[in-house]
C-alpha cells in the first residue's frame, strides 16, 4: 500500500541499458524502480543514454562529450553491462566502461560480498551469517592506467611492459573510506595486496592504511595477500569486514566473492563518485553474456541490488532496504541462479521483486 | 618388498628445509623418499642447504653465490618454506625464493589442481573426476621483475609505479610447454590473463598462444579473464585441463586450486629448468606457517606430492606414481587436513605414506 508521506523528493537518472542482457536486466531494475516509488513516494527523471557496441559500430563512437554531458547532467546512472562479440576484445570495456569510471571521477568500485538466506552457494556449509563483507576497491588507477609499450611485436624479441601508477591521493580516498565504511559495520578493514612482490606499491598501501588507521583507533585492521585471500575467501568470509584492495586485486577477488553469493547474477556494484563532481554509477558485477542475451534467462537480482545501493547513496534509504530485502526473498524461491531452469524470465523476476 | 630391478640410479638431491613448517614436511618426504628408494631401487646423495631466516640473521646472507653453486651442482631440489615473522615481510621471499627460481631459471611453475578420492573439499558436490587440472604458470617475469620507483613517500604527493615486463622469450617457452603437457592429456590449453586492460603484455600472450596453437592442431585452445577465472574454477574445474598463465595470475588462481583440492597442505609444485641449465626445485604451495611450527600439526601431503612431481623429473616414473598414489590414500583417511585435529603428527603421516 502506497504511503503518503515519502520523501517526496525527485531524482534524475540517468540509464545506460547498454549490450546483450544489460537492456533486460535494467528493464527489470526500473520495473522495480516503479514500485519503490509508488510505495515510498519519491519520483525519477528518466533519461536514456545510447552507450555500447550498437551505438560503436553505428557511429565509431565510443564516449561522447555529448554523452558525459548528459550523463554529469543527472544525479545518478544505472548501468546494465557492456561488451560484445561484435566488437575486438576491450575496446568498449576501455572506451566506455573504464573511461566512465575516469571522467566521472567514481574513485571507489563498492562491492558487498553477502549471502542472502535461502540462496544456493556452491561452498559447502556456508551460511549467511558467516558471509557478509564488503570489497572497496580503488577504481581509478594501479594497472589500469594503461601505460606500457611493445617493442619488436610478432616477433621473438617481442617485449611488451606495462606500467602501474598508484597515487597517495586515490589510495589515501580509497583507504578512507574504507575505514569510515567499517565504523559503521563490524569495525574490521583488511587491506589485500601482495606487498611481498609489488614492493613500491605495496609500501604506498602499507603506509596509508598505517596513516589513516591511527585516526580510527576504534576500526581493527590487518593485512592479506592476494594469494592467501583467494585462500581464505571461500572457506572463511567470516574473517573480513571491508576489504581494501587495489584496482586488479579487487576485480579479481570479487569475482570470486560472487561465487560465494550464488553467482555473478546476484552480486552488485557501485561506482561511487565521492567527493560530488559527478554523479555515481551503479552496475550489476556480470557482463553481458551475449550467449543468453534476449532468452529471458538473466537474472536480475544484480541489478536489482545493484539499484538498491543507488536509491541508499540518493537517500532514499527506505525504498533501498526495501529493495533489498525484495530481491533477496524472490531468489531464496528460485530453483537454479540462472539460465532456462531459473523457473522464471528476467522480467518475470523484476515483476516479483516489484510486487514483493 | 624391494624389486631387484629398479633403475638403479643415483642422484644428487639438493635440501631445503627452510623456516616454520618447512623443516618438519621436508623430514617428512625424505622418510617418503627412503621408502620409495628401497622399493624401487635407486638411491640418492643428499645435500642440506641451510637458507631461510636463521641463516639470513645469523649471517646478514640470503643468497651466497656459494649456495647457488652447491645447489647448481645438484639434479634435483626439494624445497621446504621459507619466510619469517622475525623477518620484514618480502625480504626473504624476494631474497631466497624468487632469487633462486631467478638464478636458477627455473622458467615454469606447475601447479596441479588434483582433488584425490577421499579428500574432503570445500566446494559442494566436487568430485574428483571433475577436479584434474594443471596450471602453468610463467616463473620468471610479468610484474614479478620488481622495477617501479616511488617519489614524495609519506607525503601527499607520493606516487609509486610498479613495472611489468613480458617477453616473447619467457611467454613462448611457458605456452609451449603448456601445449607440449595438453597434448599428453586432454588436448586443452586455456590462457588466463587480463588481455581487456593490460592490452600490451595481454596481446603478447594472445600473439604467442595463435602463434604456437598453430604447430598444436591437435590441442584446442581457448581463453578466459583472470576474474572470470575466479568465478568458474571453483564450480566448474572441468572445463580446464591445462591453463597457462601469468605469473601473478599464476600466483593468485593457484592458491584457490589449493582450495579445491582440499586446502594449502595439500597442493605440490615444481619449479621447472627446461634447458637443463640448471636443477628444478620441487615445493609444497603453503608457505612456513609459523604459527604452527614444531607442533606436527602440518600436513605433509602437500611435500609429498612435490616429491612425486620431483621423481617423475628425475625418471622414477615408477616411484612417483607410488608416491603420489601412497599420498592420496593416506590424505583420503584423515579426519580433517591439518591442525591439532588431523589425528596424527606431521611426521607419522610421512611414515604412514611411506609404509604405503
Ligand atoms: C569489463 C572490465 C574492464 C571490468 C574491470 O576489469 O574492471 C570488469 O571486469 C569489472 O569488474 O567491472
Ligand atoms: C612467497 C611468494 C613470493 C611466492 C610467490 O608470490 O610466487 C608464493 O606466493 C608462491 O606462490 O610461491
Amino acid at each position: 500500500s502506497p504511503t503518503t508521506e515519502g520523501t517526496g523528493r525527485s531524482h534524475k537518472l540517468a540509464v545506460i541499458g547498454g549490450d546483450g542482457i544489460g537492456p533486460e536486466v535494467t528493464d527489470a531494475a526500473l520495473t522495480i524502480l516503479d514500485a519503490a516509488q509508488d510505495r515510498f513516494g519519491f519520483t525519477t527523471e528518466r533519461t536514456e543514454v545510447p552507450l555500447g557496441a550498437d551505438a560503436y559500430l553505428e557511429t565509431g563512437d565510443l564516449l561522447t562529450p555529448e554523452a558525459i554531458e548528459v550523463l554529469r547532467s543527472n544525479d545518478t546512472i544505472l548501468f546494465g553491462a557492456i561488451g560484445s562479440p561484435r566488437v575486438t576484445p576491450g575496446i568498449l570495456e576501455r572506451g566506455i566502461i573504464l573511461a566512465l569510471r575516469a571522467e566521472l571521477r567514481q574513485a571507489i568500485n563498492l562491492r558487498p560480498v553477502r549471502l542472502y538466506p535461502g540462496v544456493p552457494t556452491p561452498i559447502a556449509g556456508l551460511t549467511p551469517e558467516r558471509c557478509d563483507l564488503v570489497v572497496v576497491r580503488e577504481n581509478s588507477e594501479g594497472s589500469y592506467v594503461g601505460g606500457g609499450s611493445t617493442v619488436h611485436r610478432g616477433t621473438p624479441g617481442a617485449v611488451a611492459t606495462q606500467g602501474s601508477t598508484n597515487t597517495w591521493y586515490a589510495v589515501h580516498r580509497a583507504v578512507d573510506f574504507a575505514f569510515r565504511l567499517a565504523e559503521q559495520r563490524r569495525g574490521k578493514v583488511t587491506l589485500c595486496h601482495k606487498t611481498n612482490v609489488l614492493v613500491e606499491a605495496g609500501a604506498l598501501w602499507l603506509d596509508v592504511v598505517e596513516e589513516v588507521a591511527a585516526r580510527f583507533p576504534d576500526v581493527e585492521h590487518d593485512y592479506v595477500h592476494v594469494d592467501a585471500m583467494c585462500m581464505h575467501l571461500p572457506v572463511s568470509p567470516e574473517r573480513f569486514d571491508v576489504v581494501v584492495t587495489d584496482n586488479l586485486f579487487g576485480d579479481i577477488i570479487t569475482d570470486l566473492g560472487a561465487v560465494l553469493q550464488g553467482g555473478l547474477g546476484v552480486a552488485a556494484s557501485g561506482n561511487l563518485n565521492i567527493d560530488g563532481s559527478a554523479p555515481s554509477m551503479f552496475e550489476p558485477v556480470h557482463g553481458s553474456a551475449p550467449d543468453i542475451a534476449g532468452k529471458g534467462w538473466a537474472n536480475p537480482a544484480g541489478a536489482g541490488l545493484s539499484l538498491a545501493l543507488c536509491l541508499a547513496s540518493l537517500g532514499e534509504g527506505e525504498a533501498a532496504a526495501a529493495v533489498e530485502s525484495a530481491t533477496a526473498e524472490v531468489l531464496a524461491d528460485l530453483p537454479e541462479l540462472s539460465g532456462a531452469t531459473m523457473g522464471a524470465s528476467t522480467a518475470e523476476l523484476g515483476e516479483r521483486i516489484a510486487s514483493a
